[in-house]
């Protein structure tokens, strides 16, 4: 079997499209655009190119986009203010708050701050509560990301064995919750797990959250099964620098049914969920009929 | 192999002996005892029942109760008056809404107004997702219980295999956390769950929530697996009345390493575990030091 290969970068174009309709149709009721603020403390470049294309994304699919860049020292009690101000702020659907903060500052504390309607990002306790309990909230944008890919790839996953490798709070435990409420059989596996080969060998659907480099093995996947790899680690191969994945590609693709690649996989859709978020923030706080977007 | 009987009847004795020695404790620094507030709406038996035994076991064990009973035909308006009172009580550490209430009552609503510091039942959605994120928070009682007696029989849980059958917000999706935090490995079944047999024999922990008589057979157990089972159903066999929990007990103790019994497993931890949290609600609400009580 050669798998196919899970276009990411296609799926969020086309996510995107229907976002950017969506939110043309909301500014057009609430004679607003959805609004959504994005928060930077400091200068870590990596951080200020991610939070620029946040801000460009949003208003390529008609969002308004509020930046606010903080110097490094802020203080605990100036990041709050904030984000009570944009709590406050009507015109502000979606709060993100861009991590890692600088080591002064608590970064708990602040997520708590954000009214959980506005928590874009699903990192609220809140919305990792109303996940679990199968209520309304914000979900973590990565893994609803993955859920959306394999919704489109697998139709119902009703029934199917589901292995999550990794257990973070911002990745791998919000998708064993999604994978749980699409009635997946879930296994929750991490560093501590005895026999992984064994059970990345019995699931229909793996995704793999760990952060090392091609740590799952192609010979561990079972023929047929679906492979969504949200890592990405930089490796030097032959003198030259390589974006790789958990899995290891080029053997996986071999036994799996479809698997995502590194990069262009999982990546691309994170911003896009991100933006779905917001939008569908924007609905609900107006009390508007939430569109469905895809998951 | 014939199987150790977990005897939680034993184990919620001892546990009570440390509760009461600790309320003492509090007592004497705070100059008041901790307060549960146990809330009925209505007059069903069996409710009235649970609620009287919970305000005898606290008073038992050196803590003040304090139990209010509303009319059936109880307003929203009234109980989220009393939820409002009850939060505001200095004196009151936990707070507990006899469940379920009158059909023309929102729960949730309900369960959201309590303060998440009192929630001693762990049923608000921000104490799960406190337990999700791996935070300081209050969670629910049966399955804080069943950790309990299998942290007493096995100690470390680290890498080992668990099962979890059953996917309720009251017992099946708190115990795969909790078991997750002790580095299990864990798989969250269900009834949509393909080979469950298969699955649950290859399980080291398996714990049985679903609420089916005898649904889980002696011949699906690993030998020398620990078996918690907190199902209770009642069966009429040769015109007599049994109690009987979701495992098929006789079977499942010629192959476990221990198990529990119903009644007398899991059944007397839940009361327990409802006055452990009561005691750190008091503890934490007073900024003192948080005793270990086996959990």
């Amino acid at each position: 079997m050669t798998a196919q290969i899970i276009d990411g970068k296609a799926f969020a174009a086309g996510l995107g499209d229907r976002i950017a309709e969506k939110a043309a149709t909301f500014t057009e009721k609430a004679g607003r655009a959805p609004g959504l603020a994005v928060v930077l403390v400091g200068s870590d470049p990596a951080s200020e190119i991610y939070v620029r294309s946040k801000g460009r994304m949003a208003r390529k699919l008609g969002m308004e986009s509020f930046e606010h860049t903080l110097p490094e020292d802020t203080t605990q009690e100036t990041l709050m203010d904030l984000v009570a101000q944009l709590n406050a702020d009507e015109t502000v659907d979606g709060i993100l708050v861009q991590l890692p903060l600088p080591r002064h500052l608590d970064s708990l504390s602040v997520i708590e701050a954000i009214d959980p309607a506005k928590d874009v990002d699903g990192l609220h306790p809140l919305s990792a509560g109303y996940l679990t309990s199968g209520l309304p909230g914000l979900v973590s944008c990565t893994p609803l990301g993955c859920l959306m890919l394999l919704k489109d790839q697998l139709g119902s996953l009703s029934g199917l064995d589901a292995i999550v490798v990794g257990r973070s709070i911002l990745v791998g435990k919000p998708m064993a919750q999604l994978l749980l409420a699409e009635n997946c059989t879930v296994t929750m596996a991490h560093s501590r797990t005895a026999d992984l080969p064994e059970k990345v060998g019995k699931a229909d659907i793996v995704v793999a959250a760990v952060g090392q480099a091609e740590m799952i093995k192609g010979e561990w996947i079972k023929e047929g099964a679906t492979v969504i790899d949200v890592g990405t680690s930089r490796v030097i191969r032959d003198g030259e620098k390589h974006l790789v994945g958990d899995v290891d590609f080029a053997s996986a693709a071999t036994r799996a049914r479809a698997i995502t690649p590194v990069p262009g996989g999982v990546g691309p859709m994170t911003i896009m969920t991100l933006m779905h978020n917001t939008l569908i923030a924007a609905y609900r706080r107006k009390g508007y009929d939430v569109p469905e977007l895809g998951a």
